[in-house]
């Protein structure tokens, strides 16, 4: 693995961990990260999964471990996060019980959204917000297409408003209580586990 | 509300939280719960719901507070903890945002989860245990009954041995990845959307 992240200033620091950590906007960076799929989906014995989950939002690295332990055990095929540096924090690390070392990695920051969401279009994800908003479909009623990359919010603000239009289609958890919304590392993981049992059931059909 | 909890000692330290603190087992215990379950769906403008979640054998304060939360949101009839005391917990407290003062808590005891489950039964309840067995149920293939009682384990032993032949049934869910095993929150949070989304199908279907 030759190439490196566009952050020069954390090469040296990240030697260590370089192997997970895929850089997404140069030449050999999709190869890359194929590659690293293919690699973990051999040792878990099961073909690639079409979900990507998209963190790069999200500021509590607390959250970001534990979407990292989710995203690992439903075998999700990477987990975007906005800084790879959370990696290094205690409570992220306290969290994902070691996951980040068995799911790929990818730093893509909330200014390069935009350009990232544009490019998995291309590849042929369905740009999946987790937002209520007024058009927003029940996840009792959302079928999940076979390459859906999930974009989860900020703990504070959501989706912001800019982001919004890029998206494809957005998701709501119909809520029953009181307390307003859920923990967005629950909210994820409701929507990895939905995406999941469809898959589950689709290949038992398929049989 | 007049009667009080078998725990003496704690009665005047609790007298501010009286009100949401439902002992289970005294002659009026039932009632009471009975009536604060009804206020509670007053309050939402919808029915009560037949979900008891029973997380008397966590430990960690984060994953209660969680809980707390996430069984709120989905409109559970009440969360079951080991010891009332965690509510004044600073970490508890956090991750619960406030959820503790409108979901019904019911303090039972590990050493009291016998009777309590065997009560429960007689009250109609299925008991559902959350953990992997030879004879567990796929998440993907279970279908919850309206009256269910979810039994989450520990965080680090599970449901033990001599509670395992008290439940009716194990669930347990699929999972694919490296790392072994869910955050008891997030398993426990899985079973509580499933359940509720089996309940919001079959409801639609009704219509």
């Amino acid at each position: 693995i030759g190439s490196h992240s566009a952050e020069t200033d954390s090469q040296t620091e990240w030697t260590d961990v370089q192997k997970k950590i895929i850089p997404w906007k140069n030449s050999t960076a999709s190869l890359e990260l194929e590659m690293a799929v293919q690699d973990r989906a051999a040792k878990l014995g099961k073909s690639n999964s079409g979900l990507i989950v998209v963190a790069s939002l999200i500021d509590k690295p607390t959250n970001l471990g534990g979407l990292c332990r989710t995203s690992e055990i439903f075998g999700a095929s990477a987990l975007v996060v906005g800084s790879l540096h959370y990696i290094q924090d205690k409570q992220f690390q306290h969290l994902s019980v070691s996951a980040e070392q068995w799911l790929p990695l990818v730093e893509v920051k909330p200014c390069q959204l935009v350009d990232y969401l544009q490019q998995k279009k291309t590849e042929g994800y369905t740009i999946i917000g987790v937002e209520q908003t007024a058009k927003s479909f029940d996840l009792t009623e959302y079928c999940f297409p076979e390459k859906s990359l999930l974009l989860l919010g900020n703990e504070h603000e959501g989706i912001p408003a800019n982001l919004i239009h890029h998206l494809d289609v957005c998701v709501e958890i119909p809520q029953q209580g009181i307390i307003r919304s859920l923990n967005v590392h629950v909210s994820g993981a409701l929507l990895i586990w939905e995406y999941t049992r469809q898959q589950v059931i689709k290949q038992k059909q398929q049989k």
